[in-house]
């Protein structure tokens, strides 16, 4: 059965991207490191090919946060740093002409815009109205497969908010951010009733991992 | 060299305490929960012996935060509910007549009380001057040994804003409490220049272990 999973990466003081978000510092300061997990698993795999991987909880971790995705949501914010209206943006996001997606992606907005259609099957759905709707037509998209909520904070926040998260994969890196955008604020997840079904670490991560357990 | 040592458990979602913490609940709702890690590791070891210890992350972290301790440190409020002036209360701490530290306690408090002197080695002092003021009296009690910065999350978030922690460990156990008393909260600890040593895990909790780098 297709499920909705949110996969995030945290500080261990909580934060989801370090202050000061910018073209330059899409993540805020020191927000990228919280990435450096998965990054390495990544070179590995360029390096070595995909037959050489060495198994371990972040290569683990960082296949399963593709694998079965068949539509994608994310915040504005996380697309890119243009704010308000889009009007004669060429902007196409942080990843190029080949992101990393391969699916629809359904990207929250108040501002409508055009579809917008990359290479190796990412297209870019901008939805005005709303996180359900976006999710609707994310399951649509998605098929048999998942429908993967990307971020940032407060995307991620509106969807545990609303109770409409069935797994939560968090990533804690070992960093102390001090600052930035937190995860875990003003959201009460104690009701949703998520049960730890895993955790394991490495020396760059710690992996939690939960299932929202149905109710009786 | 004799150190400051902080050891705080918390859940994924911040919060070292439940919510509505009361004599029935001195650690809140939900809050007693966190601690199952080290529960574990004590249980095993009066049931097997201390011979029989099974090595393990949790069992080695719950070795260590009593290990080369000489004198601790904790809030009013970890020390028991009693709140405003002491006047005639028999409150002796939540822990019996025989408490587990063994060393001197400095309890931060607004109001002077007598010493109060139990068995095993465990003499509570109160200190009305300030958090500078009961480390000192810490460390002299404490020796060559270290000194312990027990808890909750108020006296732990004093010590790290003033810069006099020296060793971190947050042991993350895999609850989402959704409220109470947060740690990484109006304290920006970046500054601090906190470097994670080790990051190791068990099932039952996630220990991050930090070292402050001395300054350049």
């Amino acid at each position: 059965m297709s499920k909705v999973r949110l996969n995030i990466t945290m500080s261990l003081d909580g934060y989801v991207a370090g202050p000061e978000q910018s073209l330059e510092n899409p993540l805020g300061i020191g927000g990228q490191a919280l990435h450096e997990w998965a990054f390495a698993t990544r070179a590995f795999r360029e390096a070595h090919g995909m037959d050489e991987i060495e198994a371990g909880p972040d290569e683990e971790h960082a296949v399963r946060i593709a694998e079965n995705v068949g539509a994608t949501i994310m915040g504005r914010n996380m697309f890119g740093p243009v704010r308000g209206e889009w009007g004669g943006t060429d902007w196409t996001g942080w990843w190029g002409d080949d992101p990393p997606y391969h699916t629809p992606v359904f990207v929250l907005t108040h501002h409508a815009r055009e579809a917008l259609e990359l290479q190796g099957g990412t297209t870019f759905h901008f939805v005005t109205d709303g996180i359900e709707a976006a999710l609707e037509r994310a399951t649509d998209a998605a098929g048999d497969r998942d429908v993967s909520i990307g971020g940032g904070a407060e995307t991620a926040k509106q969807y545990l908010r609303a109770g409409l998260v069935d797994e939560l994969d968090v990533h804690v890196a070992p960093l102390l951010l001090g600052s930035g955008a937190r995860l875990f604020e003003n959201v009460d997840v104690a009701p949703a009733g998520f049960e730890c079904v895993r955790l394991v670490s490495s020396p760059a991560a710690a992996h939690f991992s939960y299932v929202r357990m149905p109710r009786a």
